[in-house]
């Protein structure tokens, strides 16, 4: 041991303040993690990416005590917790690549199941922040829905009490209701700002600029804050509006936002009758 | 005349405060705006609706002065604007049958020209706010953009000064641009709020609540209002993610949202190409 990055241990609740944390990975989930968890007081000692320019600058942003690294043999050995935030297709060679420990041994992952571990380590779980993240934007880490899981119950309450010092909103879920979590998210989030980008390029055709749409879509969201987007369904499908879908639709004519303004309108027919 | 509909006339800008106004329709945007306009302390002195409970019921609504009526034939000839706030299939008939004068007619419809007027009367006019219309939220109309076109400079002015009675957001359009306009809201609001309730769909399933996704959402349409929502577009596949889009297609399996889900991903896969 004997590193400089090993300071005095706190406790505080279940996790220490000074528990030896490293990162795998240093993409836009990792950078954004990585800078809330040292922010929160936690000890992120060292940053692996395969691409070394990567891990340097996510190294230099979280200052003197971390360093970085583009081997995984060079992953130093005796932290408490190695998270593994990096794309799903990348994750399991990594895995395959680490030396065993009996560390704990995390990923950020929506869709992976916690097992991808279950050969390689005693100890191991999952720390989900469900949000999108954007480069431009700041994250407000206190709101962000952060799902865990473990391998056994002193570590999800280890983890569950790591993700408190960056959320008021941490739960519990296996890793068959994360996955849901994670799809119902692309629907809710990545595919919902499709419909805004749509509308965008369809205004642009015409002139118009999107701010014109603001309103409207703001309007929306708070709506599906209070009633469920099921009951609180509008507009020209839901209530079989067939003249307008046909001037809609002849509008669009044969092209895929015609396709997709036909199939979701049949979507929304089908939700409605299941009422 | 001699109504006692008919007030002391006060000039305010272009609208007459104590202009004669009749509604030609009873349902959720007849009401909403009609109300709207009494609020604003304009003088709707009637309300025709194809069912007389709906008519009455308005007319309850509206206070003392206005009346109602099921039939085309009693509309009062002496009004100095009708608006039509009727179904798009319904329009053109009322209209048929309505005597010609020379008032200014209007109609609030999102996808019909202007011009349906056209060969009925000399003076005719579009007020169409661009909002969803659901009757267990009240609406904030100061904010509601409303588009305005007219047959004439003077209607023009005077529609408009009758809008900027509701709200600050008023502007002129074409009939094409408010097309276009209805359209892109139709894929704004109602296919984005499609979009959630497909998520509490997929939730529910894993018994799971819709209330876990209301962060991601507000934060989604907080972006959007920032960044344009082409740019800023994330999730697996603009990021052409294909482990993660492989992984949800099969959680889909062969269902109308796994189809959506193939499809929506492929327009935002378009859209990132054509940037």
């Amino acid at each position: 041991m004997g590193e400089s990055t090993h300071r005095q241990v706190v406790i505080d609740g279940m996790t220490h303040r000074e528990d030896k944390i490293v990162f795998i990975g240093a993409g836009n989930m990792a950078t954004r993690l990585a800078l809330a968890m040292r922010e929160a007081g936690c000890n992120v000692c060292q940053i692996y990416s395969r691409t070394i320019d990567s891990a340097r600058q996510l190294a230099m942003r979280l200052g003197e005590h971390a360093s970085y690294t583009n081997s995984v043999a060079d992953i130093t050995a005796d932290a408490d917790l190695y998270i593994f935030s990096l794309s799903d297709s990348a994750l399991p060679d990594v895995i395959a690549q680490m030396k065993p420990n009996n560390a704990l041994w995390v990923h950020t992952a929506g869709s992976m199941p916690m097992d991808v571990f279950a050969n390689k380590c005693e100890r191991y779980g999952v720390l989900y922040p469900m949000q999108t993240v954007n480069k431009e934007r700041d994250i407000e880490w206190n709101e962000v829905p952060i799902f865990v899981e473990a391998s056994n119950e002193q570590d999800t309450q280890y983890i569950t009490s790591l993700a408190q010092r960056l959320s008021k909103r941490v739960k519990c879920s296996t890793s068959q209701q994360r996955q849901a979590l994670h799809l119902a998210a692309v629907f809710a989030c990545n595919f919902s700002n499709h419909m805004y980008a749509i509308a965008e390029s369809l205004l642009q055709q015409q002139g118009l600029d999107f701010d014109v749409m603001k309103f409207l879509i703001r309007e929306t969201e708070r709506k599906a804050e209070t009633i469920s987007p099921k009951q609180g369904q509008t507009g020209p499908a839901v209530r079989n509006d067939v003249n307008v879908m046909n001037k809609h639709l002849a509008l669009l004519g044969d092209t895929p936002e015609g396709e997709l303004y036909r199939l979701i309108s049949e979507s929304i027919q089908r939700y409605k009758k299941e009422q």
